[in-house]
């Protein structure tokens, strides 16, 4: 291991401990941390997972909400080489008790509150032998306890910054979740680029309001970590404890979006709470007024193409301010391709699947390696998304691309047809699938829901397509239908398939 | 390699061809390129030196004044895993010698224009046998001819980001400079720190005004470079073309120091340059009035703690705005210690050397084994430099370790004594050697010039640095002397060692 130039986000607490020793690391509910402080839990807590036998590599679960604690539990793992996981704690006990087997933990964090039944059905469903702590126990058993009884000082272990440090389970159409692997260094550098387009810095006091599951609110808490600035924690998305937390902690940013924009505004509708210090971008008059610009590139154009697998995001809208593409250009620590289904790079204006290469990309799947390897066929990750680089360079994301019709030499991705049909007027829904043809090999064809009340025929719904996409995309055939079949949000292409004679589809959809 | 994961400079210049393909890379006199006509440049320039043998690790030397030419030598380097080296242009034809006998390039990029002569005079010095191309060349063998002759086409090799792409030279007080090589990660990763803290993006376009051959306007070349923006080249210093460049190109940034800040505002007194578009620091009047404050951390308090082999910055200033060091905060990429002279951390408040482990640290000198060897002891790279971290985490950077000396237990560095009786209003000058003393092992003696018609002595010497400094550091004898010996611009503490009995040093002074 090359100790020289290392940099593990245990190297990087040790740091902040030195550097922004009084400077507070978290907010907690009524409890505060300085980067000190934080540092000292953070060995305690290591200590007690050594203790269990947690080692490299080892599974630490977190089931429970947003708290300082998963921070903690994720600077612990980070310390000994092991490997933290926050689940869903929206999941039901069945899918939880899925991702307990999965991961085979050594340990696991749980929470009483609001999810404490969901925790111990899925801990009896399950024979995993973990050392279960429960995290808002007062009691003697419970996290604070165990803290206080643990060996203070640093493990001072040496912990290489390629290894993984955080696992994400990410959702799979139609079938279990499967856990992304990241590695130190992809949350230390999306931090770091993150912080750079966000504005994030020492003096920022970010509001962890969306789930720390995700990867999306993650990416900025790592931001504010990577620069020694604080980041404030709450359970759950309730508009008014929002709305307080960012007035007696003068949050400077927060993960909001939507309906809870609104909400906000009602709960403080008497100005009760001044919420000046959140830099937020523009959304509607009430809201706008009750807080501050965002001037920083996010705040001009926020988002971009991203996935769990990358660490977030690997394309950012504010790099298109000018660009045809709408989502922007690859960030700096992305090379980032289109390419066809045997990976030769297309051509600009060109639809094809989003493959990636950096220091951000995953380091694998959590025990799918048939899945991992053809994620990462040519050593580059493919994304299972569809998009296409503009003449300008910038990149559109069009869908997911986990379909693809083979109709003679050309590769026809449903979701680019059906993104096109539905922007038809009289349509209201569409899937399309491929059938078998003895001359092409597949035909395109399109099931259509037209909107009540509205007509059009067959031959309207081809004429748009090739007025809109290359002719070649454009049905063969196309059937109306009431309703389409669904398997939870999504299309159940398969019913579809079944229904009306798909097939013949080219290799193995991707996962 | 890992290729899943990699980003080396020659990517990155792929990816931007990609991603902002018609975006201006850079602008050098009359002569303007985009990213992607960058990258043809580049590509065609990789296959002249590949054609001349340069391979992995060989060196390609630059011996010329600032040009867009230069960032294509680096970048051609970088495709090919070779190192790029761009010399002191001010050095002498016998300097110039030294470097390239030292670096053996297989490869040279030269310019007649200004230092024809010496560059010259020192190829018929050396016995080198590379390729020399002089870059202002407008001829059959010049540097455009022999792009336009060259084959296109990506050489599309495989570089590791962990290789050395750079090699500045830097100092060496009383001998031969040595090279830092410095890796792709490096280089790009201190380019995102730097963009962050500077404020740099795409939007950016920079007046690479400062000599490449020094870290310090490189750092802002590569943050310019990361994010896709324009680095605009001028070959040397010279207040009016510097205001005309900004006027004609809109440059953001620029790299101005000191005096040259008053004779750019003499040369537009008349304002017939808009300097406007550049955000620069706050100066005086005149030139504040010329210029758009620099709202960046970077703008409100610039610099920091850094050296050639760290690529530049360890510490940036901006993070202490609150802090009692002078030098801020370390950088999120860099582990900072102080340590005593066996490599223990001392506490905060006491004085040591500075110590760096992290991604932008140099790889290594260019055959300096031994060297090398002693600046990596223990996995840390000695900076050579003496520094303190205070209470409040914050880092003061104090000056050359070069020299320790040891009374009984205690490590006393003479820089750290000069400095506090440089502060006596009656001291111009002064220099602390260590005497070898039969109880202490080594005793301090400071040897003062006076300022003219000013008296003091040497009790009052004594008690001054009882005052500020700790007792066991303050000196046992003062003499009082008409001037100090000089090397160069630097004491000759070696002279003066001899004329005054100084010796009994520790160990061997590090490099």
């Amino acid at each position: 291991m090359d100790l020289l130039h290392a940099l593990s986000l245990g190297d990087l607490l040790r740091e902040h401990r030195r550097s922004n020793p009084l400077q507070i690391a978290c907010v907690s509910g009524d409890e505060r941390f300085t980067y000190r402080e934080l540092d000292d839990r953070v060995n305690r807590l290591s200590h007690t997972f050594l203790a269990a036998g947690v080692g490299r590599g080892d599974r630490i679960l977190w089931l429970g909400q947003n708290s300082h604690r998963l921070l903690e539990g994720l600077l612990a793992a980070a310390k000994l080489g092991a490997i933290f996981s926050p689940l869903n704690w929206r999941w039901s006990a069945e899918e939880l008790a899925f991702a307990l087997s999965d991961a085979m933990p050594t340990a696991v964090l749980w929470q009483q509150d609001e999810i404490g039944e969901q925790a111990r059905k899925a801990r009896a469903l399950t024979k995993a032998d973990a050392l279960w702590i429960q995290h808002d126990d007062p009691g003697p058993e419970g996290y604070e306890a165990r803290l206080t009884d643990a060996e203070p000082g640093d493990p001072a272990l040496e912990v290489d910054p390629g290894l993984p440090v955080l696992a994400l389970y990410t959702g799979a159409f139609g079938g279990h979740p499967h856990a992304s692997l990241l590695g130190h260094d992809a949350l230390l550098l999306q931090g770091l680029v993150v912080s750079k387009v966000q504005d994030v810095g020492r003096e920022s006091i970010y509001l962890n309001s969306g789930p720390l599951f995700h990867v999306a609110t993650f990416m900025t808490t790592m931001a504010t970590f990577v620069w020694g600035g604080t980041n404030v924690f709450t359970p759950r998305v309730e508009a008014e404890t929002l709305c307080r937390l960012i007035d007696a902690e003068r949050c400077t940013g927060a993960f909001v979006v939507g309906p809870t924009l609104q909400q906000m505004v009602e709960a403080n509708a008497d100005g009760r709470y001044d919420l000046s210090s959140l830099r937020s971008f523009r959304a509607f008059p009430a809201w706008d007024s009750m807080t501050t610009p965002d001037g920083s590139p996010w705040g001009r154009r926020p988002g971009g193409y991203g996935q769990t697998e990358l660490m977030g995001l690997a394309t950012l809208s504010c790099l298109g301010m000018d660009a045809t593409g709408s989502h922007g250009r690859p960030s700096p620590l992305a090379q980032v391709r289109i390419v066809d289904p045997e990976g030769v790079e297309v051509s600009a204006g060109e639809s094809g699947e989003i493959v990636v290469r950096g220091p951000t990309v995953m380091l694998g799947y959590w025990r799918r390696d048939a899945l991992e390897a053809r994620r990462r066929a040519g050593d580059w990750h493919h994304t299972g998304d569809l998009g296409r680089r503009e003449e300008d360079g910038s990149i559109t994301f069009i869908g997911p691309a986990a379909r693809l019709i083979k109709s003679a030499a050309e590769n026809i991705y449903p979701v680019e047809v059906e993104r096109c049909i539905a922007a038809h007027p009289a349509v209201a829904e569409c899937a399309v699938i491929g059938k078998p043809d003895p001359e092409w090999g597949q035909r395109v064809a399109a099931i259509v829901v037209l909107r009540d009340g509205v007509e059009a025929d067959a031959e309207a719904i081809v004429e748009h397509c090739r007025a809109h996409i290359a002719s070649y995309k454009k049905p063969r055939e196309v059937a109306f239908v009431e309703s389409l079949p669904k398997r939870g949000f999504a299309v159940d292409h398969d019913a579809l398939d079944r229904r009306f004679g798909g097939g013949g589809y080219p290799g193995a959809a991707a996962g």
